[in-house]
């Protein structure tokens, strides 16, 4: 049980970060623990190994991949060999998990033709996987990056892009819709999927989304099977944090009485979405419920 | 001539700035000068007049009040007695102009009941106006002001309703959609109004538009007519100035290789804005062209 | 001014009723008293009418057709000859209001071919004059009409276009979406059209006509043009009455704690409204403004 | 067998009433046949229950939830011990159908924020069930109520919310395009969902759906899974019933001739519905397919 | 009255063809009767002009710019001096109409961007000339013609155009929305304009107008306003004329029992149309029937 | 290894030819070598499957039923019994494959109601077994087949409906918006179908789809599940095949100036389809990408 404490305090004292690399810690310590368990018989076995996946999950209540990279491993416990299942499915969780953001930029990047403009929102990982993937394969794109207030991530995607040599313009975020003519396709990251195919991600991608259909423009967004928010599926809403006003505007005193106010992520409905880019496929949103069903397990008939 | 010339310069050297008062200056110089022409039959004072107005048009040849304020004391040239008919008609203009923006707050006012909470973008005289003349009405109101980036004009705006008195909240303009569920109604201001009934204002007001047409919010634009892009009518495209970078980032070297693109105004068509304020009544976007024609004589059907 | 306070009694008592007659008392009354007023220079005349029109429009603050029939009538006074021009304006009117259903129904009937399925909605003069005429016209038509719930109205109208030998349909108001493939046209009434070309008439329309624009069937409203309300053009809103509760259910005790609210009239957004049909031809909603303008002179350069 | 040809009398005579009761039933009558089929091989141990299943399936053929009863304790038969298997796939059933209404209680009322307007249609045991769970949740909640014509069943559904001390509002249907900027939710029931993903209910429901889309308000619907249509997989239409007329008015011999039409319910398009409520998750109504292929196995590759 | 009888006759027998040829004849005719008529008071006058409008109007009823040309024409005969009058309208609308088709071509020129690719159906002189005087400006475009089944008359265009030396490629009809987003601008002629803004002309206009719509590209018709169809503001539907089955295909006996049906023109929506380019500038669609009303004096308010 | 080589060459040239035939040679191919094979253990067995799949495949790398066919026999290398199960799996797929069409005539003619028009594009077998099965059920139907140029394959589908008895009319492509309000029901082919539900059929395809849309007809493809293409699931896009431009017109000198594209087929989105008939059921579009990794396995989670 060591190793499962350990890595519930480093989850908590947030050591270690980041939806993958949570994910993963946790799916290998129930590997690590269930290889030190001799000698009980299944049911001993699996109630161990439950213990251990609630205590991981309660780390981080609001981590999207915790409870995934849990439930993936615990759903060996339904098979004949409760031990040797839960080690494969951990291990093959964080195979998959460490390959997902490589393999979503090989898919996604087979969407970008030569000669695309893309624009992109904010600074997401597997977003940028993606248009360096389709750059490095020897197709001449140009990307349109937005600033993204209020705290400017737009830049460290802008950054990140030209430093491989890509052709980078940044425009504020109230410039979408002027530029949207010139764009071919829009990709962004993720911070979560519901189980309706909606997607929550950083302020101002919905409006984004709305432009691009608008215009008919592809707008694809790029998610780990990780980041599909179990919960939803039994009609939980997520809800959207507001941060600090001072992200947007530093106080001097006489403006104390404008209010300010800062949400971090918005909701893009599913009907703006042309599809999501897994490690395990292309998928429409309206797919997304039933990853939620088939590879992590959340749907029981009894429940 | 000595009125036209000095005015002349006066708009040319930008002593005379902004649309009303360059719109103004133009109708009191025909009017003065009008004045001092004595003893001439009606042709030759025509031939005087019309001259003056070539020159005053010449001064500022992208300012849309300039040929508006010409052309409508110049159509007193058609009426029986010219001389008489073309000072009245630039009395009228003058008088018609100083009140255009307050007639525009009592008109638009009307359209905001009580209770109502009001999102507006950028920094409008003409907006601001009807939101201040509501809250004195007595209505009880909260305003969301965009920051409007890059020059971050939504600040002057929430400044400007705060020491009113009013409720006012700032957002990024990335957070619209996510608040356009507690607005009630958009109010805007407008730097030109074309013939078929589009809005040319500030970079973002079209995704802004876009927004309230998808929630079924009420856009209306507060314009006065000297705001109505005359050529338009006759087909001409309004050519939307890209600013300086600077203003969206400073550079300090190591991004130099970033392209910055800083459009200053887009257009939003026609279909997404619910009315126009103007000083005459609230008119249908696609009444525009008919108060070029009725208002400044563009069209002329030996043309 | 005995005709003038006469009229106004009549009028305020509800002696006379109806948006058609009180206009065209108005307008007769105005004429009777010009007609009187003797050996008065054009000042004093026009002041005197001007008092006249005043009193008449206090009668009935909220009709629309009032302050119309007097606004068209005063448009009189700008004339060389304003007595002449009052007395023709005023028969001018009435005798166009007269006919103005009728007219309405010749015009509106062109649109419907042989063979079509009509749906109507309440219980409209105007709109069953269309479908009276059609039918007579030797038109092969069938129309439904709905219950108008709460009171019921559509039965009215279902009785009388029954009583001519048309072929009725009577449906709940739930079941227009289901019968909307079978109908080719939509024909309702207006109780007022506003500014932006808007329509308020009876609760339901609004939806009716969002079903018929999503099924792509016209949707047409037969408003003679004292139905277009002038002071929605500077900006007024116009309240919707709530009713009695009781119209949707009579009390009985133990249901006391449910309300109930009941509202007379919708908005119908010019958007869903493909022509108006009014006595001096079929108009675009947009044109409403431009009707109000000129046939009513409500807009004033100098205002 | 006697088992089987009581229930299926029971059902046929509709002395077992209920889509969740017949299914109940059927499952039971297969379950406690099961059990009494001894010393048999599988071959015959098959053919008996399949022809027991036929049977019960013959009872009330329109009713959705029979088949689906029995096809999901056939799916038993494919089993290698297919005895212990129906048996066992029986229990299942009827302790998920049982528990389903709940279910939906508890997953629909994680969709009602605190503060939430719902507005609901007719008069479902489901969407009830969502609604009142909310309400105990502790969360403050007001509910608008349609009328419902011709039979009113909107008055039952107020009763029943307002009893549990729910601020309850009674309206027209016809107004519910007049209230829904004050609505934040739609739920309703459902008598039938197509495999792609429309919802057969009450008249009047695919208006309301529509209205909810047109203004961006979420539309639920409630639906316990054995409401899922079978046949519709295959192609299958399902046939809107027409009830007498004399729902909608009694007849008093002079109205003789108006035809009435009185269809009792209406299909609601798969994109205006935002997500499908079941006992075993939030679904998209994309789903709605795989829901009858994976818990009912209607599809056969072989077929 | 000889002028007269000649015109009937020469438009009667398709002597003299074509929208502007035929309207200018009327005209010149007009002209030169009202000149030979001596020696009578207003009245007879009056009745001698108004009989030879209604003559050469029923030279060809369904040709919409015969009737606009005499309306235009006859709207003289209210002036104080009809003769005169006459005369003088005649006149402008000769020359008006003469340099139509050219003023159309330098107006919708300034729509056309440098770099434009641009789509057109049919052959349309007006359309044409809009394009050829953009590529005589100087600009760098592209044009796509559609065939325009069943008489291939876009190949005319192709030809017409590559002659100029325009780029030019020729596509089937069924391929506009695969080109779509290669395209910057639709432009099209006209054979009618109706009173709501609707677009009569060759079929296959509509669905490409649709596709324009979907894609947000601009869809703009050229139509000289002796096109807009007077008839159309009373409420008249413009029936479509139906062809020969032979241009679709010619038989060979075998296919005998196919039907064939060749419908010459479809109706285009308003909505579906960003603006008209006329002679007299650029209007929103829903300004077509204030054209016909103020330049033709189509409306009466005593009608 | 002599049938495959055999199969391989046969394909290869053409000499099998079609999807469905392709298909079912490849997996008959694969059937009769398993069935040779003897001795060996699994792992040898496996790796011989595996290259005659890969040789099978090479093919017609650009056949969507060929890599579908030998992907779904490869699966049963998975199975406990791997020569057993490509044996059986072989079989299976050539069963269902065979009788695919039919069972699709089965299941579409269900949506087609007694009296309906049906509106059908280029020659499918699919959509014309549909058509065909309705007919012969009884119904009472029409249909309208589009030219379909260059090739005109509508007229062998006019032929080959007419033969059979029903009522056809022919129109060009460019009148389907025109006819679109008497037709009840799209039909069409397909030739592939997406991951994420879209079609690729022939060109012309995707407007009659907008149009539908448009007018809220329901609009149904007929696809065999070897015609969902498995490389769109990991991102692959279909590459459009443009023709020879001498099928849109034969050249004759003069006109060699003028560029012809003629690509072969467009892309449908999925938005504008309402379902899917395939063999194995009705399927929403949103569910052709479980229909590839239900049948085919493409989807492999540690890919």
């Amino acid at each position: 049980m060591d190793i499962i404490k350990e890595t519930y305090e480093k989850i908590k004292n947030m050591e270690v970060r980041g939806a993958g690399r949570i994910a993963r810690a946790a799916a290998n310590a129930l590997k690590e623990y269930a290889e030190t368990i001799m000698h009980l018989d299944d049911e001993e076995f699996k109630k161990k190994i439950l213990e251990a996946g609630e205590l991981l999950r309660s780390a981080r209540p609001t981590a999207v991949s915790l409870p995934n990279a849990v439930k993936y491993v615990l759903n060996g416990l339904k098979d004949e060999n409760p031990k040797e299942s839960v080690i494969k499915k951990a291990e093959e969780f964080i195979i998959s998990s460490k390959n997902a953001t490589k393999n979503i930029g090989k898919i996604g990047a087979k969407r970008i033709r030569d000669g695309y403009t893309i624009l992109t929102h904010c600074n997401s990982e597997a977003a940028i996987e993606v248009i360096k993937t389709a750059y490095h394969e020897g197709k001449d794109i140009k990307v349109f990056c937005t600033e993204t207030r209020p705290r400017n991530q737009g830049y460290l995607t802008a950054k990140a892009l030209c430093d491989e040599g890509i052709d980078v313009t940044l425009i504020v975020d109230s410039a979408v819709r002027y530029f949207i003519k010139e764009v071919d396709i829009v990709v962004v990251g993720a911070d979560a999927i519901t189980a309706n195919g909606c997607l929550v991600n950083k302020i101002g991608t919905s409006q984004i989304a709305l432009i691009a259909h608008e215009a008919r423009i592809p707008f694809l967004t790029a998610a780990e099977t990780y980041k599909f928010h179990p919960k939803t599926i039994v009609g939980e809403l997520i809800e959207i944090e507001e941060r600090n006003p001072e992200e947007v505007v530093e106080f001097e005193g006489k403006y104390k009485k404008i209010k300010i106010r800062n949400p971090a992520f918005d909701v893009t409905p599913s009907q703006y979405i042309d599809a999501i880019i897994t490690e395990i496929g292309l998928i429409p949103p309206q797919g997304a419920w039933y990853i939620i069903e088939k590879y992590f397990g959340w749907i029981e008939h009894e429940q």
